[in-house]
């Protein structure tokens, strides 16, 4: 493996410093959207920014971005970053890292006296984590006008608005049409993130290329059966809801599972019985369902099976049944050209490089719907995530960061354009 | 079908009397053991004992007790009887039936002009509901000696205690010695009662013969798996306790309905999930487990395979269990001797009468450990229970006193004993 341009040492002592703006218990962090750490904390990233050789501001949505011009400042921007908010009992890697790891990839740039061909962007989104007013993805949303109706007006656990937060923060909503980005103002965007998942850690590999993200599918399925007395109620009379339920769970375990290697993943995580007596036959059972896959046509065909399962199950026991679909989007991938200047790089460096998929959302997923994008995970320990126990090592983390910058370095110096087809 | 000798008009003026005592909305009673209510109903039993030609009382335990001499007032008494208590939000049949039918079968008795050879008695146990005190069939288990520690001094949900309910309603633990039956005064005990189940109406049946009372066990089982992200973890790689708990729940109601015809019973009544999140693998399953069976081989057989099989869901999972035993009660089964009466009459009344277990507990299981017992059920729609819906037909209850009528009057005529083997 070739050595490192970019200064791990920095880029360790920047999380270092950011993991004590928020720290709660030795290795935990809690900084949510638009509080006085998060505030700090962007105050320091646009030190950090500068040192860089950006040019940095907080803009009218709560987003930190700070710009380096190129050659040509008409181009389309290579973007890259991810945010520094955090879950409420969090831990000092989620976001961060794409965050520091692309200031890192830019310093790197100006120290080897690169001049990039097009502007270079480093964003630390606004509330990508939504935990505080149940709505994520807010800054970078924003930034592309693709905000809601009444997204202002949502209120945190105490009552406070977003637009609350958002003015002490120091956004604007009189500014949002100001600071919005128009069409071809970014041509690339990059995202370095910890994986979230246990993927490259089974695979003994320090870092993965993300092929895409993939979009859930949300349902509430309630089924209605016949409640009775769990003693004088024969098995073959019952309408029991819980039975009927387990069948669906159990079904939909092996419906994502049946594709050796494919990246399915069906999840039942919240299920509540009625009346929830243990000599009552359940009556009603609520579950949710999560359905997730890459392969929109694969993701299709399984949720056309699981509906046909459901209603099979449900008439099977006598039950009634409704599904409520809460989110429908689908799968985002990356450019080709942008996983094939990652893959070259990472030849470069002569590491392996897997390809996984991402299971949950980043601020890619909705950079995806206004430009190209491209994202490296680094492993983490055990998959997990939104604990304090979240852990990648430094050496990962290092690895990462080089990866992003030598794609950066590559796309920034190669051609004219960031974006497909044109370099 | 033969005439009745039992007055249904006076069975049915009976419960509509007693339905008044308690009542709430139309066709509902809450009657809960010990209240005024139920000292009241008590008092209107104790009035129809003695219109019955029995010397009525109630006895330390708060348990209504009439008793009628037979010519041989040594020999062991033929108790018929149930309870008057309801559940809180209750119909006007359960227990009911069971006191004014035995009540209305000493009462033919006598109008017959039939001396019987064995002491009659009726009873109307005291709460056998155990809502009130979380603890069922006090005042029959006092009878017996067989109360627990501390039993007094439960309390309800207004802190009165057990002591104090009971003393107030007319009981007395100080004489809880005095009045404790020995072995041997009781040689068999009837009990009618609503079949609080579907079955003899799905057979198009009016009454019904018990076999015996079905003892459950109760379980509480815990699958502990890992948590992580629906949308990250592979299907391969999770450890998710609720499709653990699915397949086992699933796998119940094959076990319980493998053998077309048993009255086998499995029921998960309960469950909860941890952390019960739409987007997070459950990390723990929490469930209770009813398994009911009135033969106790094959009980035991399925239990046993129960348990294997919560171990090899649990291993291929990669999940940790726990298996608590919260309760592990027998069968009790039906004399055949008592059987073999109640058939009889049923033969002689040209009435067909179906066979079949009792899934939930009345008197008469506690009764099973003092005397021989047979039970004999009724029709009721829909087999709700402890609900204002409980309905049986007046027809239908009539049917059944008359049955228990008939049957009192072969095993107080028939020998000089009510026990096996002796008439």
């Amino acid at each position: 493996m070739s050595q490192f341009t970019i200064r791990a040492d920095r880029v360790e002592r920047r999380i270092s410093r950011l993991a004590e703006i928020g720290r709660i218990s030795d290795t935990g962090v809690c900084r949510l959207a638009l509080s006085p750490e998060d505030r700090q904390a962007a105050e320091v990233v646009k030190g950090w920014m500068e040192e860089a050789g950006l040019t940095a501001r907080i803009d009218a949505f709560g987003n930190l971005i700070g710009r380096l011009e190129g050659r040509d400042p008409d181009a389309p921007a290579l973007m890259m970053g991810s945010h520094i908010d955090t879950q409420p009992y969090a831990g000092r890697f989620d976001g961060i890292i794409g965050v520091i790891g692309a200031i890192e990839a830019v310093q790197t740039l100006r120290e080897q006296g690169i001049v990039p061909q097009m502007p270079l962007e480093v964003a630390a989104f606004c509330d990508e984590e939504g935990c505080r007013f149940n709505k994520g993805l807010f800054g970078v949303r924003g930034l592309l006008g693709r905000l809601e109706e009444g997204e202002l007006e949502r209120t945190d656990k105490n009552g406070v608005t977003r637009r609350q937060a958002l003015l002490e923060f120091g956004g604007d909503p009189d500014r949002f049409g100001a600071d919005q980005y128009p069409p071809g103002r970014v041509g690339a965007y990059l995202e370095l993130h910890i994986e979230q998942g246990p993927v490259l850690e089974a695979m003994d590999r320090a870092v993965g290329l993300v092929t895409g993200i993939s979009g859930p599918i949300w349902w509430t399925v309630d089924l209605f059966g016949f409640a009775g007395h769990a003693g004088s109620v024969p098995m073959h009379m019952r309408k029991d809801a819980l039975v009927g339920a387990a069948q669906i769970i159990a079904g939909l375990r092996e419906l994502a599972s049946r594709e050796p290697g494919a990246p399915t993943v069906g999840t039942v995580g919240s299920l509540r019985v009625f009346p929830d007596s243990r000599n009552i036959i359940p009556e009603h059972v609520q579950f949710t369902v999560d359905l997730r896959d890459i392969d929109l046509e694969r993701r299709n065909r399984l949720e056309a099976e699981l509906r046909e399962m459901v209603a099979r199950t449900a008439a099977a026991h006598g039950l009634r049944y409704e599904i409520r679909e809460d989110t429908v989007s689908d799968p985002r991938y990356c450019a080709d050209h942008l996983k094939d200047r990652i893959r070259e790089a990472a030849g470069e460096m002569g590491i392996p490089l897997p390809e996984l998929m991402s299971g949950p959302f980043h601020d890619a997923l909705a950079m995806s719907y206004s430009c190209d994008y491209g994202m490296i995970f680094v492993r983490c320990k055990d998959g997990v995530s939104h604990n304090p126990k979240e852990y990648s090592s430094m050496e990962d983390i290092a690895l990462g960061t080089e990866l992003l910058y030598r794609t950066a370095l590559k796309l920034c110096t190669a051609g004219q354009s960031v974006q497909a087809g044109v370099d």
